[in-house]
């Protein structure tokens, strides 16, 4: 990886730590340059455009997300184990990659689902990839005798997308001290449901 | 209620539908102007700032919310039935405010979590006291015998608001043509939870 590479990638982090806060509308190219002490002419030479910035760092911000949330979680075994170890890395997310003002994904869902273009083209699919493979994972508890077999594995990922978001909404909007004690115990009952015999 | 206060909620209504769109950080007096032609100089006169106005068009929909979700839902019989009705009247509450880019409560959630204020303090209000009325519908269903008496009422409410927040997230983000059922789906799970006999 030359140096281009790396520097692209340093403001990038740099800049979704910013998005996190400010929001992605409101990160220029000139706020980040600002903020990095770099040339507004540098960074339009990286970037070419706000939109152009937005998708780099919904790209970069995915790259991380593999490497910090499901690679280590495939190291766990098949089925409920790795949904777990999912469910405690996505938990940490924020905070892995150092997103002060909260996850990116959550506030570019919000922010972007009524404005078409690439950016939220890429988050579309990024979103329906990460819920696949939430459902092939909750498929991999089936395979393993974790769940029962009518589990609906597409719910099952949906039901743990709105744990996480209401996480989220706990954590970051309301500062609820239970906010980790009530996901914990949403990620627990759905376990519970999908392993009760019927 | 006299000419100026019907004027002003119109004003507050178009407003709310068009930051549904581009968000309330988006929304600055000068646009809202410009959309319903009317002077700058005369909302300044009604609003006097962008976050007043923010407060504002908070507070109008936190009302239109009591008169078009709960006071509707307060009609049907305490317990399941009710919390059921509240349920079905939030997901309409979209349509019903007329908000074409999504609910604004979801919105000025993600926008203004890390910006403190007097709206960011409204909003986080209005989010407690609704999860309060969740809860203390639960509450009924309890007292009511629907559900039994270990049920959780604040994790209850907390994980239906989850519940709605990927149900948006489905829908307005993702077009996801399952985002109804499986939010039907999602109630009907705790619901069912809820009642099972331990």
């Amino acid at each position: 990886m030359g140096k281009g590479e790396l520097t692209r990638q340093a403001i990038l982090e740099k800049a979704t730590a910013l998005a996190s806060a400010v929001g992605l509308g409101g990160l220029t190219i000139g706020k980040l340059a600002e903020e990095l002490e770099l040339s507004k002419s540098g960074l339009f030479a990286h970037f070419g455009s706000k939109e152009s910035l937005q998708v780099a760092i919904l790209e970069r911000a995915a790259d991380r997300f593999v490497e910090l949330i499901i690679r280590p979680a495939l190291r766990a075994p098949r089925g409920e184990p790795r949904l777990r170890s999912l469910f405690e890395h996505w938990r940490q997310w924020p905070k892995l990659y150092s997103m002060p003002g909260g996850c990116i994904f959550v506030a570019a869902s919000v922010e972007l689902d009524g404005q078409p273009g690439p950016a939220r083209d890429l988050l579309v699919k990024q979103q329906r990839d990460w819920l696949d493979v939430l459902a092939s994972t909750v498929r991999g508890a089936i395979t393993e005798g974790h769940f029962r077999k009518d589990v609906d594995p597409e719910q099952f990922a949906h039901d743990l997308y709105g744990a996480m978001l209401i996480y989220h909404h706990a954590l970051w909007l309301l500062r609820d001290p239970k906010a980790e004690k009530r996901a914990v115990r949403a990620f627990e009952n759905l376990v519970e449901a999908a392993r009760r015999p019927q």
